[in-house]
């Protein structure tokens, strides 16, 4: 069997947990991680992987299959996704849910040019959550769907807290809260405020002689991020923070109910819920499951932009159709 | 718009959900419910709904975009799914696991010489059960999955109750036990035994006069269907069932973990889980969203015989690429 040969753009926690991943996948290797530091400074976590520098990637278009873009949605992907999807097949975690559709046209038009397969905004949310709010909708029209996230580590609203001036550092848990969660599992089609479904928890170390009543003032108070919730925040020190909040835990649930019979005397319930140790690791597993779908769509002529709604779930899986209906159906 | 045009073979309870379910899409329209029995005799759900014999089908071919095959799967399906592939777009929800492949390939030969897109074993299980099962595998292979079904009422295990000399009728739940779904949403990968997954719990009306101590031994020990379970049995009244046990819910749980890491350290969790009111019409309207899938998958001259696996999950619904990536993903 030829393997499905992968590059890995970015070696962040993303790139680290593909790099992991691909272990876990026997249809797949690495041929190496791309990186725009000095090559020589990248510690891998495994030792048979090679470490080059972005330049290079070019290079060896001929030997990778499918490159994985492992770097951030806010001002990396939006350059790299178009200039890689000329020369590469890709699959990214792009995550910027409002700008999706712009980066699509973007994606879609340099891989069309250059005949590859790219799929973007693959994860779980964008990703398995979104997989999960369209076929419920589409079992369940007359009825609404909800998507609850955490408890877990947002990296946008910890970055947000350290922005605040006299913060060093910080770590935002965004909290479903269970009464909310519990009337959605019973059927009822509620209308939420934001503070009606999330709690924000933070801990914050703080810089020496800094006004901790004008952080936890100016964290609170911040738009978009924390105004619409009720926020909790606890000053810790960083020795604190290292040991107990080093961790990327996630997950989230996406529920949604609806009626049916000809007086909507009958109620469904459909719930898809995740428990994640570690997002990243999860998210590069998600990754590679859609990378092994952009090699055989590639091969298959199929090119382009595509997302989770444009792939067929058997392209995801090593196991031929005969066996999929056999052991899985 | 031209709206899908739905015929509706065979009319218990399934064929009635499907009656009902088009009225919830706006693209679909019913053409009309097909029978073996004189149509004359069929009280339909919808006034404007009609019912036509089983016969009149094949001349009504070309009004008809896709037929749903609402018939059993024991004896009617293995011979309807072929017979009608020649002739119609098809959907149903093919159920017997174990012959799945074997109906595949009939179906697929009578559809793809007809030209005609043929969905089989849609429904939760098959359907949004296995795509759950096939969607968490490939993303945690290094992993394992598990099905629970119930709490609900299993239509095999009622019937085999009531094949028990001296019942007259009976209504079997199957019921997931907490203990074990609790093991495994831990994240541990237990082996059980069918003992230790499901209770089965049986509600029977026995005929005046039967020896109710032989009616209890003989379900217990029936192999297959309750010898390998704990299983309780409750004599009652026929009003009583027909009181209390009219309904037909059903669901489960689809629960699979995993691990990643360097030393599979984390540990990840996916859960989906259907609470249904009735289990009938929430199999119609997965059903009717795959109906929207064969429909659009035969205008593009994709033929034979698919399964869940094998449909983007884009096909299902009514909206754009472009809208589906601007609310759902």
């Amino acid at each position: 069997m030829n393997k499905i040969r992968i590059g890995i753009l970015g070696y962040g926690n993303l790139g680290r947990g593909v790099e992991l991943g691909i272990l876990q996948n026997e249809d797949m290797e690495l041929v190496g991680v791309f990186t725009r530091r000095d090559p020589k400074t990248l510690t891998l976590a495994t030792e048979k992987s090679k470490a080059y520098h972005i330049k290079e990637a070019r290079e060896m278009a001929d030997i990778i299959d499918v490159m994985i873009l492992c770097s951030g949605s806010k001002s990396d992907l939006p350059v790299q996704g178009p200039e890689f999807a000329a020369l590469f097949n890709t699959v990214d975690g792009f995550d910027t849910h409002a700008k999706i559709q712009d980066y699509y046209e973007k994606v879609n038009e340099a891989a069309s040019k250059a005949k590859k397969t790219c799929i973007i905004a693959s994860g779980w949310d964008p990703g398995m959550f979104s997989l999960n709010r369209l076929y419920a909708e589409v079992i369940l029209p007359k009825g609404k769907g909800y998507t609850f996230w955490g408890k877990g580590v947002s990296q946008g609203h910890s970055d947000a807290i350290r922005r605040v001036e006299g913060v060093e550092d910080a770590r935002q848990y965004t909290i479903p809260i269970e009464e909310a969660l519990d009337r959605v599992r019973k059927g009822e089609l509620p209308d939420f405020t934001p503070r009606q479904k999330h709690i924000r928890e933070c801990f914050v170390v703080a810089k020496e002689g800094a006004d901790l009543k004008r952080i936890e003032n100016e964290i609170k108070s911040m738009p978009d991020y924390f105004s619409d919730y009720d926020t909790i925040v606890h000053f810790i020190s960083k020795e604190e923070l290292e040991k107990n909040h080093n961790k990327m835990p996630h997950g989230g649930v996406v529920i949604h109910s609806g009626k049916t019979g000809l007086n909507d005397e009958n109620t469904h319930v459909i719930e898809y819920s995740l428990k994640l140790d570690s997002n990243p690791d999860f998210t590069a597993n998600v990754l590679l499951a859609y990378a092994r779908a952009a090699y055989r769509l590639n091969k298959e002529g199929i090119y382009g932009a595509k997302t989770v709604f444009d792939i067929a779930p058997a392209y995801l899986s090593m196991k031929s159709g005969e066996e999929l209906r056999r052991t899985l159906l």
